[in-house]
């Protein structure tokens, strides 16, 4: 949620009763202390701060995060294990997003206090497993509370991922559409106009993987992904670090900008508050599971 | 299923409660018809067919199910609807398995009695959308009932399968280690052993991707799959009708034999009846749904 997940929308997460969270993303330290510094201002509420390891910044902000006094660290995109100790160290919650048992099992032996399982069909960096598979194979491998993520975009995905053993759930795609997000409005348009098929994954052949809108942007890329007699270096210079997020996010670019979301954005329909959004998905989770118990007795 | 889900399986699941399929394939129709009265002989319970729509005996099957009086039929591997009119009017309940919205929809205009939303998690061949995001948005999408597949393995799968607004589940890689699938030992102690990440996706250049077990098998294909100086012909004479599925199901061929399998097959620990694999599915599933109602009271 690099360029999306801003202090305005983590401080309204916090403040609806979620816990929201800054992406990091690739920005400079600078800049996500000035997020750190805004969402404290905007809310009493603990909120966390995601750091992508592949960012040129991920040691600097691995720091600032301390220094901010920051409550909960998420990870993504690699292993977090040579930044745990200084953060278990300052007490916070570090709750890494991982994609296998095998990732999970790693973290929980660096001091993770929970993980995120995170299915493949979300939307950025993905892996291979989807969540319904990998949810129950992680609170099987690991003692930590798991949280679920991916394809959960209403109450019925919060439903299931309790069902599936996890003890809460992170959305993504969902709050895109949240009117606290500043996402450009060509972004949130483009969200909600999609249907189930409207994703697609580029990034395979140079080993990172990301969901996203199809647009012009993920046709051109796949197109010279698949051909071999482009150089890995060309395919570099398109790629998602080259501004293709700033340009969606910020510009709306629907050109030449990329447009993260999940496989769930097919089922969002309608741009809410985050309030609204954790309420309603609360409340049909509750109704869900208090149903199924009466056919039940 | 094929090679896999025979008379005796399907009978053992529809003795135990459950709606057992028998899996066509590739089968001639004498084999399909010789599998329909086994089952026949060995459960008064409704049962069904699978009907492999690419198999270049699909239209034979079609007819033979009408003749012998099969109750269900699901199929696979395309769209069903030149058969639709028949089946019907035979008053054959039809279950499609669907991978999109879009394809749900298209069968339930031709006359679905149902449909099986199956998420890319599953064994055998997959679609690009995962259980977890496919089930609701197809609960959206049509007016008949939805059965969810890929990636459910025990009663949290089923829980959380009836939380995403399906009314049952279809279940393939837990069945292979029933103890009445008569697959060889071998295929039954590759499940039992494999983890969260030794399935993998093969056949995604020539349009018909499958999901199975890591083995020498899928190596080799894969390998070739990635070689543009390999032709299409000369991957096909390695594919998966080339008999590497009979080779994995009835001679347990490690080196050659093609093992379909789901990315719950990591979940798998043991063999067991088919009646302890269905009524513990069961009981899990309630257990879960009863204390969820327990927390929200």
């Amino acid at each position: 949620m690099a360029w999306i997940a801003d202090a305005g929308l983590a401080a309204a997460v916090s403040n609806a009763g979620g816990l929201g969270i800054i992406a990091a993303g690739n920005a400079s330290p600078e800049r996500v202390a000035g997020e750190v510094r805004k969402a404290k201002a905007q809310t009493d509420k603990p909120f966390g701060v995601n750091i992508m390891l592949m960012s040129p910044y991920a040691a600097e902000v691995a720091e600032l995060v301390v220094a901010e006094g920051v409550e909960v660290v998420t990870t993504g995109a690699g292993s977090p294990a040579k930044y745990m100790g200084a953060w278990t160290e300052a007490g916070i919650k570090v709750i890494p997003v991982v994609a296998s048992t095998g990732h999970a099992k790693l973290v929980q032996r660096s001091g993770a206090t929970a993980v995120i399982a995170e299915g493949g069909e979300s939307g950025g960096h993905v892996g291979e497993l989807t969540t319904m598979a990998l949810v129950p194979q992680v609170v099987d491998a690991v003692d930590v509370p798991v949280l679920a993520a991916g394809g959960i975009g209403d109450g019925r995905g919060l439903a299931a991922a309790l069902m599936l053993g996890a003890v809460g759930v992170q959305l993504g795609t969902r709050f895109l559409v949240a009117k606290e997000c500043g996402v450009h409005q060509n972004y949130k348009d483009r969200v909600l106009a999609a249907n189930d098929i409207d994703t697609v994954v580029t990034g395979k052949r140079r080993g990172h993987p990301a969901r996203s809108l199809k647009t012009p942007f993920t046709r051109r890329y796949l197109e010279k992904e698949n051909d071999l007699a482009i150089s890995d270096a060309e395919l570099d210079a398109l790629a998602l670090g080259a501004g293709a997020l700033r340009r969606a996010a910020v510009d709306g670019d629907i050109e030449t900008g990329c447009f993260m979301a999940g496989q769930i954005a097919g089922l969002i329909k309608k741009e809410q508050t985050v309030q609204e959004i954790i309420e309603g998905l609360m409340s049909e989770a509750e109704g869900l599971l208090r149903e199924a118990s009466e056919w039940l007795s």
